[in-house]
């Protein structure tokens, strides 16, 4: 079992996934600023991860609060620590959406007194991570139904185990397929600048034995077109409420390729990353990371000195691109616009 | 000006394209078998810059012959050399082009005598050379009309100084648009596995003060889609009669994200790159290149351990993708199967 992200006594832990696959390594965060570098830092990635890391890390940041706060000094703790939390990374709906559920919770528990608050916070904290392996066990068994027995799959990025609490979004119904029988085998992206797809999908399903081959992103549309992909399937950052779909950068390069090559796109993603309180994906807003991330692989540089460098993280797929939303509630289609809504999602 | 090859007294020396753009490191060889091996390993690369290589290459290992061979010691000598610099790599026609070149001048000139034949050989190798630059110098003056002033221009792989004798096919043409006093920006997308993009295209961009960006491979399709590229334009290795075209992997994904959000695909290549004797691409050979060049990243590997990757270097542009080819003599359109044939290819 790949242990993502943990609550323990000590702090938050975290397997630092800037170093996979060379080294396997284990941080601790004691403080929330911790967590928040490791958002920031993508220690740990992942809409879902990400999610489950923001509630940890505000219920790190409350049990460490001052001895005996009065009750409007914590209110006010509480606030500057969901600010930090909530403004590591912009992208992921899911981060915000956590910040929103611990925040709910607070409003609740506020006037209980300081350590009946830290332990409602901890326990919804564990509850995101509980109910996150939960859901991508549902999408698992629902979305597994849309693979075909020896199906060669392509995934862009890594929406595996080490994207969420456990078991993966999209990885998850790859796992949920091979464990009902079916014999599949991956091609990963590589994915990059981060290498996503060639680091850690492809650790993962090694790991699990499950066959991946690695190609550059610029090899999936050759493929595709020589007929040796079956299906795509990919996580999401963020979802609009007419389905529009922000995922990892090349995402809608692949779904362009299988819709011109006839060949099924679909998303797997908790309702935690729907956000029906936008219309479409033009209101998603998308990060620009550091161009060196492009300049330089694994801290060698690549490009000549001083040339310029664009690092835009996500991009949004048109709804019409894609064939199914893979949720933990149902597995919707199009007209998503009334099909998301109907999931009874988070921010209705 | 870009020393890509020259031919010299002492051999044929090259810049070496592994080793930029951290380093400018010119190699001198003075042997048949160096350049092939030259060309193999990729010091050397780009479709006419191979061909132009294999010309010298071939020059070089007659020049080389042993002091007064017979006819038939000459004629057995020659058909090794031609075997072993057409043996390096398969799918640009260029480098069969330019043996079928020499073969044709060595048929012609074989009765002559050593020494006669040994200076034709130069010559025409040296024909070769100095017959590229002027057609890359043709394909930019016609081509650069297609050009808009104002374009923003995304280019895929090196189609530059360095994949040919001088000045470029793609980038030719972009040279070409700004020498006539356009201003034009340029996209680069990096061209993973080997980085030509990153490596070589934005040196050689940066060299002449035009303005470039780098993009990894999977952005290219976002900055389409947000209205941020206004045309495309690529070199290529082989172009089969009915215009369908063989270019760096990664060609085809462009090709069809500019179709799918309106934008004009451009593939500029001399007709040393026609080969109408192959009704379309099914028929060209698609070369498979060392898997660990995807698996490390110079020289750092970036994927688990013993995980298999593909590594195709080319792959195939359908016909119907391709807005215009520019080639010395003209720039042809579709119906390509009746075009091509009226520029006079060289092989006809």
């Amino acid at each position: 079992m790949i242990k993502t992200i943990e609550w323990t006594d000590t702090g938050v832990v975290m397997l630092d996934q800037k170093r996979l696959p060379t080294e396997e390594i284990y941080h601790t965060y004691t403080d929330y600023e911790g967590v928040a570098e490791a958002i920031r830092s993508m220690i740990i990635r992942g809409a879902p991860a990400i999610g489950v890391a923001a509630a940890m890390g505000i219920a790190l940041g409350v049990k460490n609060a001052a001895a005996k706060p009065s009750g409007e000094e914590l209110d006010r703790e509480f606030d500057a620590i969901c600010r930090v939390i909530a403004g590591t990374r912009p992208t992921a709906v899911n981060l915000f959406w956590a910040v929103d559920r611990m925040n709910a919770v607070y409003a609740r528990v506020r006037m209980l007194g300081t350590e009946a608050i830290q332990n409602k916070l901890i326990e919804e904290a564990l509850a995101t991570y509980r109910e996150d392996i939960e859901a991508n066990r549902a999408m698992g068994r629902m979305g597994q139904e849309l693979i075909p027995d020896g199906a060669r799959v392509l995934t862009h990025c890594n929406a595996g185990a080490l994207a969420t609490a456990g078991y993966g979004t999209a990885l998850g119904v790859i796992r949920a397929a091979v464990e009902a029988g079916k014999k599949i085998s991956v091609f990963a992206d590589e994915t990059r600048p981060w290498l996503q797809g060639a680091r850690l999908t492809a650790w993962e399903l090694a790991h699990d034995g499950i066959p991946v081959t690695v190609i550059t992103d610029n090899m999936a549309g050759h493929f595709m077109k020589k007929g040796e992909i079956d299906c795509v399937i990919v996580g999401a950052d963020r979802i609009a409420a007419n389905g529009d779909v922000a995922n990892k950068i090349g995402t809608y390069s692949v779904a362009v390729l299988a819709k011109e090559n006839g060949i099924p796109f679909y998303v797997a993603a908790p309702v935690s990353t729907l956000d029906l309180s936008i219309p479409d994906g033009g209101h998603i807003p998308i990060e620009e990371r550091n161009p060196d991330e492009v300049r330089k692989i694994q801290g060698v540089a690549i490009t000549p000195h001083g040339v310029p460098a664009a690092n835009p993280a996500f991009d949004v797929t048109p709804a019409r691109y894609v064939g199914a939303i893979i949720t933990e509630r149902s597995v919707v289609r199009a007209p998503y616009d009334e099909t998301l809504r109907a999931t009874g999602a988070a921010f209705p």
